[in-house]
């Protein structure tokens, strides 16, 4: 199967700029990590945050993923609708309309929510209508991101005591993600914010086992640590970005200098609409069609090796060519690696799939008011 | 009439993250801007790449705007759509689907656009079917952005040229967008930096002139340097982000330390989902909700004086509250203020349009895939 290509007509025929997906890069990507989590004997829960794609849920639950984590309820009800199951909403919430929106899910598919004070659990609780299934609730752990989660001890065992006394909920078990050791550059460092975070998270396993609650599911990790996670004290991984890469991960190496074990999939396709000056171009993509919060991308296909991109407004961004290199033509479509892949994806209605010189639509679910 | 407050019930209600626009500031923008104009008799084309809605482009319309500028075609599209004429895009653009998509919305509704190559005129022309009303066509100069437009007088007289000698074109002016001079905070330097432009602008216009071809219009400018530019020698500004404010634009002020005379109208609505640590409270708008790349919010509606925003993921944001403050609680509702306007509206489907206590949903139009 050839990859993906400039050469093909139906790149040079998308009105730009365009999210392209390269197909064989994305199912090696599945494959390799299914592959790992195997070996491992760890579960994988691949999170939605990074695609918000049923179709791309559907190719990890077939390569052996228990399920779908998802940011939103949003998200959890695109992936619901394409008959996904497993679904696990990794963000504590509240809101009237937000614990309505949750239990309508939990009713009609079933679905496990984190919590992290009991004013969550009682919305929930308010939420469920009788007769309902009775819906899983996970105890958010903070292991050391201090953004959501609980952080003491016997804060968790009461909330996870809470859980397990209400006859219409199910305590499902303890989730830590650690959100701040997956981008550490330093393999060092990671290692060491990771053993931090797992000797966390096995601390409130152990206080649970002690108050008779001992968790069936511990959750969590990312592309940047699932090769230590992969370790314990976590059963399954909430990883993401792995299906995608982007410039941010590109950079993570571990301590024999290795480099993830993904390729990039993810392109924003783009013409050159500018070739006002010499040494650069100017192409059609900016901040609306790639993320800013991320590194400059490492992969630029159609011009020459050595060329930088850099944002350029909304709507514009330029390639610095190097010197004595041949610069792309005005009208050329150049394919730019992700910066940072999920909020790229977030900007975009759809994935153009490449496969063999095809291109099919996949439609990006759960966004902000779909 | 009663301004934008947490104290609403409606706000109380919507689902979060949510966009949210006071129609009372809005307004007064409109209005202190559309006066700015009326002062210093020069025309006002405000930017639909900011708000990206017919409705805000309807009410600048009413305010005595002779068009509205865009940067895409999809942008012109909905505009055309809502009865909007006076539409210029903004961006040199190529590629055969773009100039077929820009002939048909000139053959319906009629439209300028700007190039800044020959090559870009030929692709417009063949697009063109026999019979269309002229394409009003403008040059595009590059006034220091380097981004766009034509970079030497020579190639600016003979792209004109090129323009007028053709029979379905209507050479319509010269365009010299700033883009570089709108967001530097020093008066002097910003002042500095408008003056090279014009003087560049300006030495484009004589040579045109010299040429038989005075451009009949100068446009450009933005929220930035409205003021400098009214004074020539632009004939109409393309003033975009003074709709809304931003964080951006609320470091902008002149010689005399004023700032620009225009409030913030743009907020997302955030509740807090979790109060795990102290001194801190986490709000569910994270990069997903807000463009990440403009500085900290500098209005924060619902929390106590002084708390400051930081990002912390696609969904989440961290509230650091001022040392003995009392935080909002779990559950509250906060007014974020937008931190880069433009892209930030570009992460929504809709505005909550405030007014007077209660909430209108306003479509954001012509994003990729619409």
């Amino acid at each position: 199967m050839p990859g993906l290509s400039l050469d093909s007509e139906v790149l040079l025929q998308l009105e730009t700029p365009a999210l392209v997906l390269d197909r064989g890069a994305l199912e090696r990507n599945i494959q390799c990590m299914a592959e790992t989590g195997r070996q491992a004997g760890v579960a994988l829960r691949p999170h939605a945050k990074t695609h918000k794609s049923p179709h791309i849920a559907l190719l990890q639950m077939r390569a052996g993923a228990v399920g779908i984590a998802c940011a939103t309820v949003a998200e959890a009800e695109a992936l619901a609708a394409a008959g996904i199951t497993g679904l696990l909403i990794t963000s504590p919430m509240m809101g009237a309309a937000k614990f309505d929106r949750l239990a309508r899910l939990n009713r009609n598919h079933g679905v496990t929510v984190v919590a992290d004070d009991s004013a969550q659990v009682t919305g929930l609780l308010a939420a469920l209508h009788p007769g309902d299934r009775r819906l899983r609730v996970a105890v958010d752990v903070d292991v050391g991101q201090a953004r959501t989660g609980v952080t003491d001890l016997a804060a968790g065992v009461a909330l996870a005591r809470m859980i397990a006394a209400e006859p219409q909920l199910e305590f499902a078990g303890i989730q830590g993600f650690a959100g701040h050791a997956q981008h550490i550059i330093d393999p060092e460092g990671r290692k060491a914010a990771t053993a931090r975070s797992a000797a966390t998270l096995m601390s409130f396993a152990k206080a649970l086992g002690g108050a008779g609650l001992p968790p069936d599911l511990i959750t969590g990790s990312g592309t940047g640590t699932y090769g230590l996670d992969a370790r314990g004290p976590y059963n399954e991984l909430q990883v993401g970005s792995y299906v995608f890469m982007d410039a941010d991960y590109a950079r993570i190496k571990d301590e024999r200098g290795q480099g993830l074990s993904f390729a990039p999939s993810l392109f924003a396709l783009a013409s050159v609409v500018s070739t006002n000056r010499p040494g650069q171009v100017t192409v059609d993509a900016g901040t609306k069609a790639l993320a800013t919060n991320g590194p400059s991308p490492c992969v630029i296909i159609g011009a020459p090796n050595g060329t930088a991109y850099k944002f350029a407004g909304d709507e514009h961004g330029i390639l610095t060519i190097p010197n004595g290199a041949p610069p792309p033509r005005l009208g050329a479509r150049v394919l730019i690696g992700a910066t940072h892949c999920d909020p790229t994806v977030n900007l975009h209605r759809s994935f153009n799939l490449f496969e063999n010189g095809n291109v099919e639509q996949w439609p990006i679910c759960g966004r902000y008011g779909d």
